[in-house]
This record gives structure tokens, sequence and C-alpha cells, in this order.
């Protein structure tokens, strides 16, 4: 458009960078978690999700340009089963937890390392040098212990130690971790992703953690998609899961906003990352999506202060 | 709106944002030097005055907020007239210029430190300890000597010690300058405001330098409102005053482009400040509005690297 | 004089020199605050008024030179009468206060910022780039609230962010503040310059609080000039002013210097500010000028430990 | 063995570390670029492969210890064979090089990245918080380019950024690089991994660049197993080159150690990892093992100074 | 020896490093302050003498060299003796301590300070500019009190101010400090060096004290050299001293050991200096020399954690 | 007296304080290398020579008090000479210079290192932990070679290493400086202080170089006391030397002046060390005392800008 001329929408423009004026100066310099989903985001073609990828990335930049410091943590469930279904590796599933054998690990491991995490830093890097990959092996960032033995390289998150984190964001840099632990004798474990977002977000002490999904949110009735809750409290989430309305992949990721809730971090957010720019919207506009949970009795949208 | 709904317009604004991206990444670090003018932002009341302050302080703290650094410089020169009418001082001109003698010194400091100056510096802290009001005589800002000695204590800028706006500047802090000088001996002068924001943008090897004035834009022709220049270079502006296109008040904002440019300021603005959010439209959106000058050709509205 | 002869008075300079040794080095890195008396110091000219201010100049930057970190304060009410007097604008008492208006703050605010401030900072930086002027708006350095709401815009001290003090000192700059504060609404207030001097003096954690005055001390017996207390502790001054000894303009000097001392300034002064140098003659020499005020019993004039 | 006993062997173990100290003083901050051999170490078998690989990173966290700062690289040729395999990829070749389409990329990164530099990071972090896996992606580390369009995604490096692998090392860690690098469009390339040790070590400034191989050094004939170099300078390898002397793999190794030389890095080494802790030997005793390659004429073992 | 041949002694020099790995690790940034004895070795000529230096020196050169953080204290009783009795100077003992009138410890500093500490600097210093001879009187570390009036100026340790250390530390310098101190009114008194070194190991929190004897280690029978103990407790320090089994020179540095180890420093060592290189054997290798006190119960050689 | 009293004297004392004013501020950071006369002040008498050094320490503590930097060198001809008497060592000259064998260097090091610079520093330490004792072996600080193998271990300037003097200024340490050098291979060497004064100066950059002496300046006629130059200019001291009107140990000290002054030192001073804080009245009064030496023509006392 030629400069000089009448702009229309400028008034429209103004009005939506002066909304989030205020978001943009409460969360500067706030660590914000994102578990982007592996399962679920573009799942129906390459080609959709390679774009929601690119829509994730231009998000992740734009909150890093504006102060905040995103860190990314992925799964990629589908991709290791894709993988091993080539290899004729068969699945074996135990009390509905797959049973990870040394050949299993090894092919998690290389498509989460080696795929999933390549994607998403190539995805960012393509505005700058500014995602750096890491596994939670690298500088001891995530320490693992066996779940169950009888479930072999399926671990828990034992203890985590931020630091190389923490560095990297000082950088200007956006971490991007694949989900795989070590022991102290240097074994690898697969872990939960939604479950190192949250004890991540907690070893942080991350203003929030959001978990980008492909749901619109969490809902009181399972069955009842007009059920999702705008905002709960952590004992909210505790009640879904033992009246069993949060289930199968959802209850990592309730159990986890709920416990990081309780430990420091301010705000957890289930989103429908099925919406372009989820992120964007709720971290920068007045309306939120998706479900917001927080420890705090009736607060508005991200109307509290970080401090 | 509630949390989770449907968000009407959510697209739009997700566009805007993603818009405004790559600019906030191009500028962040990057010094702009506003000039906010004294005579023609809401000068018709009281009311609009304030309106017009506090929607300006709005966009100098947005852009703070992304990482800009903003320096805001001002004049006065309605507000002097004013005082000097009450006080009963007849105003004296010489060639078209002020006579300033001691007397109209102390009340154009007065009012520029003490009111104007004051006045944007409360505006813009309503969003937090941000502005620190200055002169040219902090810590030798500015020093000046006499342009005439037949009028007074009307000054030039001999130097400038940029140091002072440096660490403001690197605390994250807005400086607002009144443009009051002084020489080695201690002697005030007032000097153009239009001249010193040039000068200090040179000094600060400043990105931007913005004159916010009262008009759309420069005109090829003064008399044509149609001819506004979308974007022009150094020696237009030369051609422009040579030929007395340029006038009147818009002289001093044209050579002071003319020679920011010429002295490592990347790109000079002239913008409609009447345009509520005009700075803000000009700096994070595709299209600009008012007049652009800049070194180099063919150069879309900010589409070139700040390095 | 020429190099190499004999050089009189040669051994009486070297004493000087010395007996400021032990000061010097006591007082290194210490903040003082230096309420600069507005309405007191050589009031009854212009040449006066500028000769005083000049070496007034010459002792802080004297005290800088050596390593103390001093703060100018001042008030202007002389200066600020004399223009509302000009202005025709007549000033209103209740219970022997000044009423403020908008427009009376307006005259005040000018006359503070706009010209007393200026005058201040421009004597001490004829010795080199060392003062920055500074309102309590700036930076929310004073944040003011309604003294009482008859009254108008007279303000109290309700916080103090000594932050951007702390800054400018570190950078070896010499902050000169006038009192004007501002409510969170950005509504300014005039505030008294000695309560002000002795909140930022606390606020800092300053090592001695000076009042120049027009007086030779705190009198025991108001009527008895002979009766100036060298040395006095809080709670004298607590029953000096219960007993009406102290009176008028001396009650918020005697306030301020008492409830400074009970929260961590170490010494507060009121000094003879006819005295030439009478910074100097207190801070450097074994013969202390006018009273001071100290919690401690029995101490010599500067005869103790800063830490 | 009891404290306070005679120590067999006492002088013998003194007589090493003394030996050791020259060179701890001598490379104390030095960079060190190793190249770890992919398809050479312990290749014979899993147990072999991994006592090779606990050995080497003994070996590398001993260099970090005594203040070296080592960089590792490698590639891993036949693991991607053998994945490769496994999918029933048959792999094609053009003149001797392999033809890398998409998919054969995938394969390629996540063997690299997801396993072979996992085994890497692993095997050193069991002595402490010490490696950090990246891979040329990460933080835009290597810039690749295409090397002909008809091999696919086979790149060159295009330019090395050696910010993170600085800024990794500054904070006392040791960087294991994966050889995959990316264009600007984020297209990843596989790049050969000796060719990007060179280039690295040359980005770098590093005072080392070590090759670790499966033969004794570097020979002057081909055929002949008795005529490794112990020495020799970078116009013998353009030799070796032309006369076809190296051969095969070893080509890219000549070229490299003998355009790192000539591009500031002082010595570069051709070392027999079959030889238990080569690398300690060669850098820390009188006897180096393998052929070095440096400018500099005749100058003994390790025998100069490091600037 | 020829690069690249076999190289006979290779595994046994890697073994070698490889031992010293896990202490260099732990006692990285460790502190260690080492009692140089003055009247013990190579006392027997001036060539041994130098050659015990020169030894001594690689050893503090080499421990410095792998990031541990080395201080030297030393005495020189025979070497005062030396210049008193050429100066026809009459010792004179009270109680079995020498009394110490103004010449005499003109004599003992001249010697410590002039002579013995500066052997000590120039034997560090062939190595490169590392060392720095301090005395206690420099920036007051060790302010002395009269023992004893009887006794002249022998003096004990009032307190220590490391702040020196600390700064020459952490500049990579090794401090070789006299044991010289001074009371407030600047005498100086001469101090026990074995006192000395204690008190400058609690001052500095270090990780280990260590006395360079004449003797294989401490005696649980004085009379029976096969009595040594490997290692023991403050407690058992106590008993020698009460029962006697403790005498003469020994005293002073059991009493050192057993308050230093109850105050912060984890170990404490009585070696054997006529050992070559005992202070590398005791650091590096698992068999310790000598006798070692620890507060904790059945650790062996250096095997615990420094923190 | 009394506080609040009429202060006699008052205006005196205050004006040798704005006096000194000009001359804190052009010197605050200066770097002034002192040599204190070893063979000159008080020497007389045990009492004058303990009263000079705390004279002088005096001095010394003011100049850094205000924010110079003083570097003092020392070096100790009559103190060497009364122990060799003792020690019935016969001194040996060769053309007029004292034949320095190994015995004769040990018993110099003793008295200037273990003696003369331990006098110095404990008369500077009576005023707080400032002064640090330093030899030219420590930190390599002086590298020494012998001058002329017949005059034995007399030693010339090689090269100076300035680090270790940088660093203890840097801490607000006063580094004093005995003047033993040594060669790369440890050797000690006793260098002329003179000498060593001005090679400290040049390498330290320093603003002053001034040598304390036992007379009253630089003479133009030696014979004539009426003849002392108040200033001259390096070109006068080379004639001076070359018609031997400067003689014996003035000669050191003139060519040490002329050589600084014309590499980089700003003024070289002779003083009469015998006039009471001669040091203090030259820096900070307008008549200075005794001969400046300065390669700028017609400038007075110390009227010139640092930079």
């Amino acid at each position: 458009m030629p400069r000089g001329a009448a702009v229309p929408g400028a008034a429209e423009k103004a009005a939506v960078l002066v909304e989030a004026l205020p978001y943009i100066r409460r969360f500067w310099g706030a660590v914000v978690v994102v578990k982007y989903g592996g399962n679920a985001l573009g799942a129906e073609g390459t080609g959709g999700e390679a774009a929601a990828r690119a829509s994730f990335a231009e998000d992740v930049v734009l909150m890093r340009s504006v102060g905040m410091l995103p860190v990314v943590v992925h799964g990629g469930g589908p991709q290791i089963g894709e993988l091993m279904a080539r290899l004729g590796k068969e699945p074996e599933f135990r009390d509905g937890l797959r049973v990870t054998d040394a050949e299993t690990l090894e092919i998690a491991r290389m498509v989460l390392v080696g795929k999933v995490n390549r994607d998403l830093v190539s995805a960012i890097n393509v505005h700058g040098p500014l995602a750096v990959g890491l596994s939670g092996e690298d500088a001891n960032l995530i320490q693992a212990a066996a779940r169950d033995e009888s479930l072999g390289y399926v671990g828990d998150v034992a203890a985590v130690d931020p630091t190389i984190l923490q560095r990297l964001l000082a950088q200007g840099l956006i971490p991007v971790v694949a989900t795989i632990g070590a022991d102290p004798a240097g074994q690898a474990y697969n872990i939960n992703a939604d479950t190192v977002a949250g004890a991540l977000a907690e070893a942080l002490e991350a203003t929030k953690l959001v978990y980008l999904t492909d749901v619109a949110g969490l809902r009181a009735d399972p069955e009842d998609p007009g059920s999702v809750l705008a905002q709960c409290r952590p004992e909210d989430l505790d009640r879904l899961v033992a009246e069993g309305a949060a289930r199968g992949g959802m209850v990592p990721k309730v159990r986890a906003c709920a416990h990081a809730v309780r430990h420091g971090v301010r705000q957890a957010h289930i989103l429908d990352g099925r919406v372009p720019h989820a992120l964007l919207l709720e971290v920068f506009t007045d309306a939120g999506v998706g479900t917001m949970v927080t420890a705090e009795p009736g607060v508005g949208a991200s109307g509290e202060e970080t401090r």
C-alpha cells in the first residue's frame, strides 16, 4: 500500500496493538513453558503438520520478541509408532502403557531427538538463530528413574536441573526440549512429555504453563462439547480426575496443571491448538481461549500482576 | 468476554500481531527520537491536549515494551506565548525570530522545563516508573552557543554529550528532553526543538527520527494537500527548501531530517500527529503514514534491515 | 607564585589538608542529603543569591570530588510567591498553610522545576557535567498523597522509590531534586522540601542529612541567640517542638531531623548557611558549625565511625 | 592401599604427572576440536563400541578438567547404513557419493542427532553435567548449501556461526556436534563430518584439530604400514592428495588438516583411535602418537608456545 | 622419541593420568594451604635446599594448573638463627621459647620476608608470573597480639583478614606468606608459622591444610617409627598432645590440624616432605602419604566429595 | 572546640580546601609514582626517620583518599651499607659502582624487602589495610638483566609487567615496591631505585613521577643554592647531564625524568623531601615546590589538563 495514503483499518490495527500493550508489559521477562502436542496438531497430513508448525513457530518468536522467555516441550507418540511400524516392531502394551524395551527406546529417542525436535528447531530458526534443541540428557537437564521394571525404559522425572535452560534463556535463545531423560548410570528413558512440561515449568518458576491440544479446552462433562471450562482451580482438576471426567491423554495434562499451579506456576492453560495463533490470542488479547487454571479465585482473563 | 467462547475478530487480531512481528524484531534495541509537537497536537483546547498526550504516551510505552528505546523531545512555543501574555510581556520579533531577553528566557525555561516537560513525564508515568524529564543543561547534555547577539538568548546546538541519555536508556527509562541548553559559563539558551531532535538523533546514532506534526506529511506543492510525498531522499528535501516549497516551521524539520539521514540516522519521518496512534501505525504496520526520508533508493515502507 | 620559592603559609595549608584527611576517609562513599534553603540564603538580592549559590555549588562539588555522594533538595517559597504576585494571583491561607489550587500548583511547579532547580543545576555544572535536575515525578521518585482536601494540591510523601537517585549517584552524578510529587493517577502535588529531604535521606540510608538555614543553629530558647545547641538527641527535639521552642519553618526541619536519626540516618545537621562554605567546615574540619543531632550520646564533632 | 605405607611406583607416578605439567600449562584455555570416528572406533561389536566410547569420554573429561576446551564432532555412516538396511531402503551412489533423498536425509538425521550424538553425550555425562548435544541447525551453527543437485541433500559448509559453541564453552560445557546443517529456508543437509570438524576448528580459532581414526597415522606410501609420517606440513598433504597417496575417507581429513593449519589452527593430528587413551597420550606426554600437521618447520612433539 | 613410533610405557602413563582424573575434578577450585617446613626440607646443604624448593615449586604449580588454589606459608627458624649467629647476637630462651627483642624481630623479619619468602617466590616464578610474596602486614592480612610481654615480640594471631589472599587467588596468583603480623599500632611480631597456616586455612575455608615435615607422619608412639597413623580424627590428636606423644615442634602442627578440622577445613595432612613430590602423590593418587586428619569416620584416602 | 561556637580561622581553612578542589578533580584516578628517598629523608637518626616516614605515609594516604593512585618505590643504600658493616663485609667499588656478589645481593634483598619495605608498609597501614609490599620478583613485575658481569648482580630493567600493580591499584591498594628484579632463570638483581621508578611510571602511563630528595630542587649551577630551577623541559635535563651540572646520585633521577616525560608521563618532579608534606603542597596547592619537568612549554604550576 502506498505510504501516506489513507490507511483503511488503521484504527482497528492500532486498537489491537494498544490492547496488547498491558499484556506485553506484564509478561516481560516471564518464562512460559509450552507443550506442543505431538499427536494432535495437524496430524492429518504432512502439509497440515508443517503449516501448523510454522504458525506455532511464529507465535513463539513473537512472544520472545516482546521479552517473554518461551521454552518449548514436545513428545511424538504417533511418529514413534510410525517408525516402529516401518521397522516391523510390534508394540506391546501393559495396563494401557507401552512397554519400552531397549530397541523401542532407541527408536523413540531417534524420532524425538532426531526428527520431531529438529523439525521444530528448523521452523523457528527460519526467523533467526533462535532455537536450540535439547534432550533431557544434555547437561543432566532431566534425571530419570524407571517407573516400573515391567514397563522397561519408561521413566519418571526424578529431578530437574534447569541450569542449561536458564543459561540459554539468558542468551536470548529458545530451548526446544525432547523428553528423554537419563539415570545416573547414563541409561536413557522415555518420559511422558506432559509430565516433563509441568516439571520444567516448576523448576523454572515459570509464569505460565501452556498445553496446546486438539480439543477446545477442558470439559466438565467429557461427553458434552458445550461444557468447556473457561477457568478453574487445582481442586476442580482433582475432582475431574477422581470422577473420571478427565480421561486418557488428558490425565497427565490435568495432573501436571494442578501440581504446577500448586508449586509456584501462576497460570496453567489447556488451549485449542487447532485455532490458528491460539497462543498469541491467549497471551496478548483480553479474551483468552481454552481453559485457564489458577490458584487465585475470581481473576479475569490475564488480569493479575506477574509479581 | 467469557473465556473459551468463540472469539469474534480473533483471526483479525492475530493477523495484526503477526504483521507487527517483523517490525518488532527489526527494531529491537533501536533508538527512536520522537519530536512531540508543542504547537500542533491538540492545541485547540485543554481536554484535547491531555487526550493527545495520553495517546502519545501509550504509543511511546508500547514501543519501549517491545524493546525499542524511545527518546522524546519537545518544544512549547504556544505555552510560552501564553505565559508571556499573562505577565504582560510584549513579544518582540526580528526577521521572524523572537528576541529572547533574560526575562523571556526565564519564562521559556519555566514553561518548557516546569510545565510542558512535566506534563509529558506525568502522562507516561501513569504506566509505570518510566519517564525522566531532562533539560539540555543536565549533565551537559546540550552545549549551546548564541545564534546572534541581537536575538539575545536564542541558541544553537554547539555540541551534544549523549552520555546521560545512553545511561537512562540502558536502565530502561524514557528520557523526555526540554530544549534548553547552556554555554560553558552556565548561561542558558532556548533552542529550536526540531533542531535539537535531529542533533540528539545523530549523537545517539538513532535508527529513526520522527516528527509528529499537524499536517499529513511533506507536500511537493505546499498549496496542494494531495501532493504529500510518501518517501523521499535528502536531496529532495534540499530542493524543497531551496524552492521555498518547505516554509515556516517546516524548514527546521526538513533541514534536520536531511542532515540526520546524511549523518547516520537510517530513517526520518514527518508524521501526521493528528491521526490517533500515528506512531504505532508507522512503526508496526506495513503501511506507513506521512513522509519517510531515507538515503536508500527504492526501499518500501520500513523494509530494510537495521544493520 | 614562582615554583621552588619559599612558600609562605605552606605549613598552615598542609595542616588543613591533613586535618581533613580523617573526615575524607570516614565519609568516602557516604550519601549526604543537603536541603538548600529556598527562602534563606542570599535572599536579600539577586547578586547575593547567585554568589551564595556559586559558593554552595563549590562545596557540593568538593564533597563529591573526595568520594562523598551529595544529593541536593530544594524548595522555593519566595520565588513562587513572587511569580504569583506578578500574575496577580492572590495567595490564600488556611491555618497558616497556603491553599494550593490547580493554578497555584502549576505556578509552583514551573518555578521549582523550571527555575530554582535549573539555577542550582547550572551553578554546579560550571564545574563539569555533574548535576542532573529531577522532580519527584521522574521515575516515580516521590509518590504523593493529598494532605487535606481543603488545602488543594498540598501533598505528603506517601512513598519514596530511590532507584533513580541510586543510579545517578552510582554514575558519579549529583541529583538536584525539586519537591513536586505525583499520585498514581499522575496528579502533581507540592510538598514541603524539609520533609522531602528527610524522607529521601531515610530511603537512601544516608550518612548525613544537612539543613542549610539562615540561623546560627537550633536554640534552646528561641529568644536567646546565645542558646544555640551544639549537639542534641532526637528526644531533645521532641521536647523543643512540644514546648513551642521550635516554631514556624523550623518545625518541619526539627521533626525531619528527629525522624531521620531514628530511622537509620547517622547524623542530622542544622547549619548556618550564611557562613561561607559552612558545609565544608562542618564536614571536613574538627570544629563543626551549627547544631548536630545524633542518637549517640556524648560523641564529639564528627568523631564516630561511619560503620 | 593403606595410607602412610611405602608407595610402590610412587616415583613413576610422580614422574608422569610432572611430565604432563608443561602441557597442561600450555594448553590451558585452548580449544581442541576432536572428530570422533563414526565408522572406525570399536566398530567390531556393540560391547567394543561402548567401551571405546567410555574411554574416549574419560579423555575428553580429563582434558576439560585441566582447563582445555574440547569440542566433539562426529559422523555416523555405518549406523545410517544399518538403519537404512533395516528399513529396506536401497542406498544409491553417484561417483562414490551417496545420493541423499528426503527420506535418506531424515534417516541420517535421526541416526546422527537421535542416536550417535545421544550415545556420546550420555557417555560423557556419566562424569557430570558436562556435555550438550547440538546439531548444526541449532542457533544456526552450520549454514549449509547443496553440493550438487544430483546428490540431493548432501551439503557443504556455507558458513559457521560459532556463537553457541563459544557460549557453551564459556559455561564449562562440552559441545558434541552432529553434522547436519540447514540452509536459510530451513532445509536440512547432511555434511561430511571431517569437513565440519575442520570448519569449526577454524571458526573457533582452535589450538588443535584432532582426527581419531582406525589407522596408525598418515602413510607416505599407502601400501606400507611402516611409512607413517610423524610430522608433516600442509604442502606435504597437498602432495599426498595429488599423488593419490591419500585415498578414500582419508581425503577429506587430509584436506581439512591442510586448510585448518593454513587458517589459524596451530596443529592438526591424525591419531590412531584404537590405542587406548590416544588423545591423552598425544596431548599430555612427550611422545605424541600418529601424525601431526603444523605450518612450523622442525618443531618437536608439542614443543611450541600456544601464543 | 620419534612421533608415531610404538610408545613404551604408554599404557602406564595413561593409567596414571586416568587415576588422577577424579582428584582433579574433585579439587577444582579448592583452596589448599601448604606449610613449607623451614627447618626440615633439604636442610642438610644449600644444594639440597634448592633442589627441594624446585621440586616443591613444581608441585605447587601443577596443583594450580589443574584448577586448585594453593597458598604457601613458611617459617624460617634455622635461617634466622644463622643470621643471628653471624651478627653475634646471643639467642635467649625462656621456657623453651625464644625471647624476641626489637633487634631479633628485625633480623627475623629480614630473613623471613627478605630471604626465605623471596627464594620460594623465585622458585615458583621460574614457571611463569605466578607467585606473589606477602607478609602478614600487607593489607592487614594477619593482625597480631603479643603472646607474653616477657617474650618480647613473639605474637599470636589476633585476627585474619583474608581479602588480599582471596583477590590474588581470584587472579590466578599463588600467595606465599611470611608469618610476620602487626598490631593496630603497626608494631610487628614474629608468629609461629604452623599456627598461621592453620589460621589462614580456617579464614579461607580451605579444603585442605597440608604440613610438609621431615618425618614420615604422626606416630602413635613417638619412639616407634612403625606406629605412623594413616588417618585419625581431631580427638585422637587431642589425646596425643595430652599424653605427650606429640612433642616439640609437632605440637603446634597437631593443634592447628585439630582446630582447623573442627572449624571448616575438610582435611589436614602431615606429610613426609622428604619424599619427592609428596604433595602430588597425596593429592592426585589413590594412595595417600603420611597422616590425614578428618572429622569424618572411615573415609578412605581422598575418597569423599568436596561438597 | 565547642560546636556551634565562632570558628577562628574558618575562612582560611575553607580557602585551603577550595584551593585544593581543582587539583583533586584534575588528578582523580591519576597514577602517581613516588620515589621515597632511601638515603635522604630523616637519615640523621631513628626518630627523625620514623617521623619522616609517618608524615610521608599521611601524604600518600591523603592522595589515595581523594582518588589518586599512588605507587611508592624505594631503595635503601645506607641501610644496606649498615648491615654489611655489621656483618664485616667490605664493600668493593668499581668505577663508582658497588660490586654486588651473591652475599651482597642477599644482604641487599633482605634489607630492601625485609626491612625498608616493611617499615613503609607498616607506616601506611596504621591508617587502614591499604599498603601491600612487593619486590620486582613478584608476579614478574620487573625482569632484570645484568648490567656488567664485572659488577656481579647489579641489574638493569629489561622489561616491566605492570599487571600486578594495576590489579592492586584497581582494588584500592597502595603498592610499595622494593627494587629487586629477577632474570628468567630466577636469579635476583639489585637495581637502582631511581631508574625503576621511572620505568614503572612509564609502564603505568603515570600522570606524575615524583622524586623526594634532600635538596631544594634541581640547580642550574650545582654550586649555587639559589639557582634552583622551578620548571624545565627534557632537553634542559640532557644539557645539565652533559655539562656535568647534574652529578652523582642526581644523574639517574635526571635521566629518568627526561625519559619518562618523553614516554608518556605528563610531569616529573624533583621535590625537597625535607619540607614537611612536600608531596601535598606540590599536588594540592597553587604554589608547587621544587623542580617540575614537563614537555609542554610555559605551563604554570599544575595548570594543564590531565588529558
